[in-house]
């Protein structure tokens, strides 16, 4: 069964839900699972409506148009996809590799909505991992000097293997503002939070002199702003003092795996709308 | 400002959306929340759709009608609410008070979407709690001889305060399948829960003597099946070696307050639906 | 029973156990609970001896004694309590009465290892729940002109009560530096906490316009960095964006009386060290 | 650096830290971690000692002899290890890949204090991984009627390994009470845990029938008693009624890898004491 997930944000005005359900069912789909909501203090309206097309009389393409003209009277903006058109994700990461097994052993237990069909490092270590896993691994070194050119580089990768998404899975490169602009809303990033926030370097040390009782990790979309991107998702562990630094690098470390793994989760399945400088997110 | 809220579970169709919502759009209202799913292994449709009625060109009864021709025409088994038509609550408590504190702390804090009105026990123990919050508070007492007459009491103290919701805060005295049969889906509890289950008495030193890890509270609507109701909502909480069965008493104590507190929300917000042996709330 | 509770932090050195135990030992006491650790980044030693001191044959003049001297030979920093001693505390709050509640309630419910016997409040409005409680409350107005005066009132009030620990139940006023210095690692204080943090008035709508998924709340002592202290606590809790900012403060709020509460009861039983700007907490 | 961890378990009395920290100091020993608690309702004592041997004037013997003088003095339950003696792991496995891939992972990533050195499987599924991982991987099919035959082979695997804990990563096999008792305490297994619990086939399914709102998983010592060893460590995650049986699935594999993962942690970090029914973990 194959199921058309629509997303659509706008200014809130009366009718809407009627004239996309109606659209919906007039043309014999049935309605799997909505979720909308109207920001009373901002007045927009978000919603994700799922519905089954196997018996729908429109194609991919006449529904995009009835939406169009739907979108033109009500100011739509939307977004429509199909759950058997999967997504295609590469992964970029540097050295440390959890979270580029996390997410390839997902792929193998078939819990991702998308296809994991690249990865890209500027560091030769994690090739066995990839391959293991059947995936072409390309090394894209970075210098300062050669980063335009990197980037180029990774930008035709993405082209070829006709990638959707990208996932910077504890890539520790600095994508340039371009990169990030052509990819806006397509980059996913996960770093560590803490409360309060740390400025600088080495933020787990300064977590453990400040005696912090929980580290957290957040994923988010990049943007240019660093680290300021839209947030996806968040979560938290309890720390005390008999955790080293090294303790806390390491449950940071599962966190970040599963704070990850679950944003990318969450984009893949469409559960993800971006707003301004944040995201809602349909659970 | 003031909004219809409208909980409907049926045998899936298509259809059904595109109704409810063009009923709502027609009659002049603006829907501001919709969460709909339809679970493909039952096949049953549940939904929750909240709009404001300040414009609309229906009135209560109105509405009542409209639906009532929907719901033949799709089978719809449907319930309407106006937010500003309050539930008015009664609390049964025995000796312990911290849920029953609970709640009232959260009545004064303007935290609740219905009105806490009576508060009845088989202690007088609550009383100086009941009347510091300016709550009429009746003892009937129960014995095993007496039940049938207390219930009989509880029965006219409910009708007389115009009653549409009981919450059982640590309430120490199992209601007669009548009672529980006459208020079905209208009376909330709150139990402990274990991972395993403990069965017999004193569960916290069980679960103590069993090396627990976690205890939990749960909160249910009340079912002549004790303690076997349509789970509302649930959590746990860590313990270790060092937590004495005392400890562990205080820690579910607190769970309880949370958890019943929560369920109580969820109910007066109309978030949720009984289906048979479970709920389904919109979160 | 009665127990005596050692606090010791020092620079790590070979022999400080066997010394403390052997001392307890020789003159009939029984170790009840031993939490010792040496952080091997920093040389520091830090530990928590709890024993039953009924039979002891040196009594709490001779016991201090004894340390003392153990405390010259191993340049001990040491705090010893008895737990039939208990602290006597104040609470501090302005209008907004939940976590004053919270807390007047765990002590009716016998959760606390101390004696919450005043509250200071700079409004009028708490006075009802504390009387309730059977708590005297002293109003202490406090202006930008009479704020000298005001902790000078404070002061006296709290010398006539005998406190022990000043908690800041969501006490809205600043406390001068002099204060602050003069109570240091007595003042325990609540605050919300984000992730990201947000500088600058009102939070909660930061948080919302940045879509975060979590929020949080710290408790920590009062310093003159203010907000700055060591942090006893800290919790979080879930949003989404169905959440308006007043469901944001509601559930902070929530969490704040928790996390406030799980704070003065760790630091009423001894289970807190201060270590320069952090804490030990001794779970 | 090398040190040396004592586990202790006995009955209360007075003067045990006294004689084993003097026991340490006088042979050179340096504490650096001591967590000690006695149980008033039981009248035990547990105790978990670490210290420093790179300047202890005893070896491996000599500590063992000076223990157990003490031990027969005290009447002590002890067991002592050495962090650089590490133990040697075996993983039990059948078709679910994702609790073995976790734990090599970690092992990968120098998390364990302990050596994964082979992995047995009734099917050979999971050959590529263990290989990837660079681990021999040997298949032991079991029929009901060759269950003996095959528990042989794999206790002769086990001593041909050199094996001292046993990790039965969703192994889908049930162990003869004759295996299981003469691996007592060494063989940790994982299972799903619900609340309510669920008797019988398919719990999930069960627990989605009956909406409930949180799923567990439980790692534990594998004792004759099927599922009711003793508990290690546990953990909880939320569903809805969005989540399908088969996302339930899915998050309690999530569940399970990082449950068992912590279990293993604990086992191998020294830090879980078996007692009856129950254990004691070090935190």
């Amino acid at each position: 069964m194959s199921n058309a997930i629509l997303r659509v944000r706008c200014a809130d005005r009366t009718g809407i839900i009627a004239a996309l359900s109606d659209f919906v069912f007039r043309h014999g789909g049935n309605i799997l699972d909505l979720d909308q909501h109207s920001e009373q203090e901002s007045g927009r309206f978000f919603m994700r409506l799922v519905w089954a097309v196997d018996d729908f009389n429109l194609d991919a393409d006449g529904i995009r148009l009835g939406l169009e003209v739907l979108a033109r009277g009500f100011g739509l903006d939307w977004e429509l996809n199909f759950d058997h058109v999967r997504d295609r994700v590469a992964i970029f990461c540097s050295k440390q590799p959890h979270c580029l097994y996390d997410l390839l052993l997902r792929q193998r237990l078939g819990e991702l909505a998308g296809d994991i069909v690249l990865v890209i490092s500027n560091h030769p270590d994690a090739r066995p991992a990839a391959e293991y896993f059947g995936l072409p691994f390309v090394v894209v070194p970075v210098t300062p000097e050669t980063k335009a050119e990197a980037e180029t580089r990774q930008q035709e990768l993405l082209k070829e293997y006709g990638i959707n998404l990208v996932v910077l899975a504890r890539y520790m490169q600095i994508l340039s503002p371009t990169f990030i602009e052509q990819w806006s809303g397509r980059v996913i990033n996960i770093h560590h939070s803490f409360l309060p926030a740390f400025a600088g370097a080495r933020p787990y040390h300064q977590a453990q002199a400040r005696g912090v009782k929980l580290i957290g990790a957040t994923a988010h979309y990049a943007t240019a702003d660093l680290d300021e991107g839209p947030i996806i998702e968040q979560d938290v562990t309890r720390v005390t003092h008999r955790d080293t630094v090294e303790d806390m690098v390491r449950k940071g470390r599962d966190l970040e795996r599963q704070v990850l793994a679950r944003a990318v989760r969450l984009h893949l399945d469409r559960r993800v709308l971006i707003e301004g400088k944040r995201t809602i997110v349909f659970g």
